[in-house]
């Protein structure tokens, strides 16, 4: 399903924009106010076994930063996550979900340490930084909070690390997962992780100052050319095998982290405290009603999943599918839903209900997808 | 310029989605995680003109609606914005800026007062929810703040009255404008109000049951079939035409209250306390440096403004145009755009670049345009 996207400033173009649109960019989703690139090879498999194989360049921009400086900068910063950052050295990223007080997950950003008092939230679709600011302003802190003038272009792919070692230097090698270093590029020092939003490997560049995007773009998109480089985007059938999970798709404000698997980066031991503890360890003693699970279901390749489609078990609806696609290399459809925890365990034959009253019959497995 | 959207279920569709596809919708925004439709009729201009002339039907549901309840309530609210609240009446809507502590503008919503501690915001493109929710569990507050199950429908035009009446009931005329009442349908009292985003009259009604959804978009369509009703959406010649601003385009958090014309709604004589009045009564007592103004320009009739177009008077650079259009009815390009001081006199000759090296002579007006 994709139909036309009205343009206007309030859709803000990135400074990749215009790279994506000379690559021949077909279609478009909006994050947080911002275009994010969604299809260039002529089909997403096509996309896929490119990713797997090669390298390829993604517009992230629109994870955008939340930047929060200032003496009780990581005060907030914990009040905001069930995780504790105190683990947190400089130079690591840390997957943080962002709780309130019903411990409803308000985003699951990556939070990246640059100092002691200087933090970013990579964020998903939510403006984190009206909470984080909100937060801030009825506390009292001593704290700033905005968003910077800082674009993430991805470079992902088996090849990314081959790619980046000619064009920054050996040292790249050198950065461990979820851990960032820093590259010089034409006077400027600039913020590199080795990270992304795939599992085929990677690195983001955190771009500061959007001058220099069409300069970064085309550095790599050069010396990629025999790497057989490609413009790309998150790609569906790739994230949905991988267990990748996408705020406002298989988790919203409904869902705590619980639901979502995140249990490991959940202290709830009082050893620290923050927004929705208490709802959480309540949770956490009585366990959760339902997870979210993978579902291999049959039929041909189904359409995009834009209404979550129901998951029966005889009568009863024990889930709904909120992501899927066909998966070329499983060859079979796969789907991302919450199950109720009596039907949750592997291998639990389900009816899956796709639009036009298409009936498919599947089974519950555990993400990633294994095969 | 107009690109394929990729749908998701965080794309989130509205009650009515299905009932403007069915009627050939050709495009969407997307405002708050919604979709909002964007074009009908075969140009812009003929729905432009139907609107002026007939009955519209609107899926606005995009104007998500902020719940805020409690002991507390008025008190989060008056935090928020430098309007006084205290003068809203139950059964009235309030245009309330929302800004954080440097006066820059957060969301430019509508209050609606349910009762004493019981408000809707009616918000325009940004996540107000996780502002006020930050807010309130910062300051302790005793309140419950959740997006309800609300789903605005706009019934816009000259005509939308007398269909309402014909719908409703003759009690519909009695609302005022910016007020609201009840109407009965199917069982349920709906809230309605003599509001919405256009110059040409009309009402909103916000639905509580998206199940219900279907049916008040079939009532109201059927019955406007005899006054000439067509599906229509915020229509961009007529709302820069009457000088309706938008969140996201004419205004961000890096513009003020006062920039945008809105000292009229800005209690700056200390009676009440609200966040960011330190700055804003800083920022009055200064004077502003610039103000969003018309602009009149020649030329052919310009493309979509999705990159702010700069303005200027001999070498300086004195605005820029984020949203323009060609105006049917006046002969000549309109757009909004922020203006120096020193240049936003009625009648200031100014120059707009256009995309492509595209320049056009252009002159300084107030809004809404005349004529």
């Amino acid at each position: 399903m994709s139909d036309g996207l009205n343009m206007s400033r309030r859709i803000r173009r990135t400074p990749y924009t215009d790279c994506v649109e000379k690559l021949g960019v077909r279609g478009f989703s909006v994050v947080n106010h911002m275009l994010l690139p969604k299809a260039f090879q002529p089909t997403i498999e096509e996309d896929y076994w490119h990713l797997r194989e090669n390298v390829q360049i993604w517009d992230v921009s629109c994870q955008r930063q939340v930047e929060i400086t200032g003496i009780d900068a990581a005060k907030l910063v914990q009040l905001m996550t069930p995780r504790d950052i105190s683990k947190c050295s400089i130079g690591q990223c840390m997957y943080v979900p962002i709780i309130d007080t019903d411990a409803g997950l308000i985003n699951d950003p990556v939070l990246l340490k640059l100092n002691e008092d200087h933090f970013w939230l990579s964020i998903a679709d939510s403006d984190v930084l009206l909470y984080a600011k909100g937060l801030a302003i009825g506390k009292g802190f001593d704290v700033f909070v905005d968003e910077p003038d800082v674009f993430p272009l991805a470079v992902q792919g088996p090849k990314a690390e081959k790619l980046l070692i000619q064009v920054f230097g050996s040292d790249i090698g050198n950065i461990g997962f979820f851990k960032f270093g820093w590259i010089n590029f034409f006077g400027t020092k600039q913020l590199i992780a080795r990270s992304g939003y795939s599992r085929q490997g990677g690195f983001e560049i955190y771009l500061k100052g959007s001058h220099l995007g069409r300069k970064l773009w085309d550095t790599i998109w050069d010396a990629g050319k025999e790497l057989n480089i490609s413009p790309g985007c998150p790609n569906l059938i790739e994230r949905i095998e991988g267990g990748l999970f996408s705020y406002g798709n298989e988790m919203t404000r409904a869902n705590n982290p619980l639901e979502i698997g995140l249990e490991k980066y959940c202290t709830l031991d009082g050893s620290i405290e923050f927004i929705g503890r208490e709802k959480l360890q309540k949770i956490s003693k009585t366990g959760i009603k339902k997870q979210i699970k993978g579902v291999l279901f049959d039929g041909d390749p189904c359409p995009i999943c834009a209404i979550p489609w129901p998951v029966t078990v005889g009568e009863q609806k024990v889930g709904a599918i909120t992501s899927a696609i066909w998966s070329p290399r499983l060859k079979s459809n796969i789907g991302l839903s919450m199950v109720d925890r009596n039907f949750w365990h592997q291998g639990q034959q389900v009816v899956v209900h796709l639009p036009k009253g298409i009936i498919s019959n599947g089974k519950i497995v555990d993400t990633p997808f294994k095969g």
